[in-house]
């Protein structure tokens, strides 16, 4: 048995799986303020988990989190996190630890959720993989020759930050036309509320600014609203355009695309894949299939008790 | 005892080496027009190279080639070749196979330069680094969690067709803007023939047009000429956009940069460190080393016989 926890901003969601990934018992809780009342929900949440699973603590060898943030998986400290401004050079497992007794494997909460797609929705049916979160922002995670790619401390594949036009928009990131500037649910929004004065005949003018939402595009764009199909269409084209240098770079044998924003399949789909065609190498876009999986809240949680079970049969 | 070959349009490369990459004998020879021809080269040098370092056939469990082109590694072939025009679907693997009577890896000549850079410079030093090559154009290959990255069919790291620019200029792959079209030799030489009219005090001015190359341009450089400065500094600047990039995606420990133009690395650096320092993310920027290697003629082959070695031994 396996503890997984996916840590963010508002939540914390925890996961006790069996060894092939199904999940025994879920729980979670808000996240707390400060970074000692974030490790004690963490302990607290094993001892929920583990007495709901009717599993004893010994029977948990390794617990995984994935954290939202830059961290550096060897040492074991999330360096910063946007949404939890209490870790700064934080050594979460080493804390976790004292107080579970427990190994404890940290990755990037991007990279945890690609280990849940992995083990939940792809398994061993591609050996060499990249997947795409849309949502806030464009987190990714990569399976390379049937191994999670992580990179040198577990911030790889941060391809939110591939910038594709080196004039475009400044990110908050110091870059300049970053991908997610252009194909997340952030960037959907702001092109549909900057496109608000040209479009006539759309209902998304009639709303309030905050109810203009990713869902609510999507939703008017299914009964053809102009402006909402506009606003998908400049996604679309952007995915295209980034996910055409991920097949050069990559040479995968798909492309899995998640996150709240993957729901919209139907409609970014079809100008997604006339761009990657259009732009993507012979040779290498041929083989790619390109897969929305369906939002799943527990996803990244499964996905960290994943690598606590791999890092710790690595060992 | 491993053979290597690094099969270009101009020429074919042939090493014989130990265990540990030392090369016992090298032999190169012109290319041939045909496939059938390129088959018989390789079975001949294979002799050669073997009776000269006094070996046996039978000692040699493997060859590695390192092959131009887009190939399928998986099937064993070279599926087409810009500088090869007789390769298409050309099963080489089998056929020289059936010539010697040894086992035959194939992999992408960029992916045989980074083997070959990973034997003779790298070594164990670094676990997760990403080579570019700066020449014709950029090609690139990447050591992830100390295994070489070789993608679904040996096509991996196409990184000279990482679009930099959705608007930029179309390039031959069918894509805008790619990466090699600012950043390669061929770039450079483009940009100062472009740059002529408007340059007053340079002494590329004065020379016939097929007298500019990338080392006229950098030795004019080196002698403080406005044009050729102005030409590095163009390449060094997407240089910095492209590695921010694949700093973003790879969290790699080094970037390490080859090929003709790595020479000029005194006078490309400065400015695209400092674009990296201003486009990558903070928490992967800073622990990058940047390391320029020498060409080594012989390093694809090299290299390609590492590959023939790894892909033996993992049998």
């Amino acid at each position: 048995m396996f503890a997984g926890f996916d840590i963010g901003g508002t939540n914390i969601k925890g996961v006790i799986t069996d060894e092939t990934g199904r999940i025994l018992k879920y729980r979670d809780t808000a996240t707390p303020a400060t970074g000692k009342a974030i490790d004690n929900a963490i302990a607290e949440m094993i001892i929920t988990l583990s007495s709901a699973a009717s599993v004893s603590k010994d029977q948990i060898p390794a617990i995984g989190i994935g954290a939202a943030g830059s961290i550096d998986r060897n040492k074991g400290i999330v360096i910063i996190s946007p949404n939890i401004p209490a870790w700064k050079n934080y050594p979460i497992c080493r804390n976790v630890e004292k107080l579970t007794g427990i190994k404890v494997y940290l990755e990037n909460d991007a990279t945890a959720a690609c280990a849940g797609v992995w083990w939940h929705n792809i398994k061993n049916k591609y050996k060499n993989w990249i997947m795409l979160t849309l949502g806030t922002g464009i987190g990714g995670g990569a399976v390379i020759d049937g191994r999670l790619f992580t990179g040198q401390t577990g911030s790889s594949m941060e391809v939110g930050h591939m910038s594709l036009d080196p004039h475009g928009p400044l990110c908050p990131c110091g870059n300049r036309g970053c991908f997610e500037l252009y194909s997340s649910a952030t960037a959907l929004v702001k092109h549909v509320k900057t496109g608000m004065k040209s479009f006539t005949g759309s209902k998304l003018k009639l709303l309030n600014v905050n109810e203009i939402t990713a869902k609510r595009i999507y939703e008017e764009a299914l009964a053809g609203d102009p402006l909402a199909l506009d606003g998908l269409n400049h996604v679309s084209i952007y995915l295209g355009i980034g996910i055409a240098n991920l097949i050069n770079i990559f040479n995968p044998e798909a492309v899995v695309i998640g996150g709240g924003l993957s729901q919209a399949n139907k409609l970014l789909f079809p100008k997604m894949k006339e761009i990657i065609k259009e732009r993507a190498m012979k040779g290498l876009k041929e083989n790619v299939k390109i897969i929305a999986v369906k939002e799943q809240s527990m996803i990244a949680a499964l996905g960290a008790a994943r690598i606590a079970r791999d890092r710790h049969n690595a060992l």
